[in-house]
């Protein structure tokens, strides 16, 4: 199966997360929307509501005749068939059980920066966001990332065990997604969560992982994404 | 199957939705943590992270040997197996793509009255709370309100078709919740979303709905939960 991806062209955001499956995985894909305008305009037709089942936003998977959307809700469809999560129902549901939960997450590290509103720019709700940015290292992060750290067992490589998932992928993306916006709060953070940086080391050295992110398919982060540098939200 | 539901006693909250899934399907299901301070601690070790597969939050649905947390993962479980969604894959995925969007909506919600964190009080993130709060009406609202009523048909009763789904349950949580927490907002908004609201009617009329909507088993809204009504976010 070729699969069609789209996904806003400048930026990693939410559709990084099944970049990264369909990059350890070896699957073939397209990444309609960086293949220039017209790619642009077949993503927005797919979000204009005119189609069966027309996607709320971006990423959007084409598998065949499905359209597929909600970053979770891909990972779902592509784990099993890929080898990135278990066939059998219980550990489906739990591999998938945890992606929610770095979906919320992802939620809430991108209200760090925009506490008030998507439409207002980070300038005029800054105060807000350190506010908010605060909060999220001193209570959010240390409950998530704990989380995430305590699920594991020191003798098995991956967060659901001896197998790596795309939650692994996810987990990865994570670190170094905070390691980026926030450099001087996760370089302390990071003690607390040894595991969940072994973690982060492995799936970096797998080696579909490792050329994709050496590759020009890898887009660098920037200040339009969910994690964003801004030195006012680190101290 | 008789099910065991964990969660939060006092607040519908994100309970609500796999509630008004079980109560539709007439399924067996004992809510734990309403059955006094043992059930409540027995929730609380289900989330203390001993457990194999350990929750990060309720609502959490124990069905046989499987425990399974996330809404919209529960959902996604209880549907085909209880009339509530397709049980071909193309239409489980949309129908569960369609729930991951309403749970975005609800966090959504939640922040117009914790912009800031939810570890502080409402009280102390008053001005923000204003602010975002009239984000959500401008922008959000009708940006994910008005897409779920695009999908709805002229002649179709539910948002897929002729059949209702666990989607409609929720999407009719999310009126009778806005109607809650923003009456003078609310009902200016509704002649936006006729079809929505001729939905909700629907699902309030239907008769385990309509038993379960007048039973004790049914929590009352109030400012705990995802809706709360404060005025000064009600213009």
């Amino acid at each position: 199966m070729r699969y069609d991806l789209y996904y806003w062209p400048t930026i990693q955001g939410r559709g990084e997360f099944v970049r990264l499956a369909l990059e350890e995985a070896g699957a073939g894909y397209r990444d309609i929307a960086r293949r220039g305008d017209s790619g642009i305009a077949a993503m927005m037709k797919l979000i204009d509501g005119t189609g069966d089942t027309p996607p709320f936003a971006p990423p959007i998977l084409k598998a065949g005749s499905l359209l597929i959307a909600q970053t979770a809700n891909i990972l779902l469809y592509l784990g099993p068939r890929h080898g990135l999560a278990p066939k059998a129902e219980a550990g489906r549901l739990w591999v998938h059980q945890l992606q929610l939960t770095v979906s919320d997450l992802v939620a809430e590290i991108h209200d760090t920066h925009h506490p008030l509103g998507t439409s207002l720019y980070y300038e005029d709700q800054k105060a807000a966001a350190k506010k908010r940015a605060g909060e999220f290292w001193s209570a959010r992060a240390p409950k998530y990332l704990g989380y995430f750290e305590g699920l594991m067992s020191p003798d098995a490589p991956y967060l659901t065990g001896r197998r790596l998932t795309y939650v692994d992928l996810s987990l990865f993306q994570i670190v170094e997604g905070l390691r980026y916006a926030f450099p001087k709060r996760m370089s302390r953070f990071e003690r607390n969560i040894p595991r969940s940086i072994a973690l982060h080391d492995r799936v970096a050295a797998r080696p579909n992982i490792k050329a994709y992110l050496a590759s020009p398919r890898r887009i660098a982060f920037n200040e339009h994404g969910i994690f964003r540098r801004y030195k006012a939200l680190d101290r």
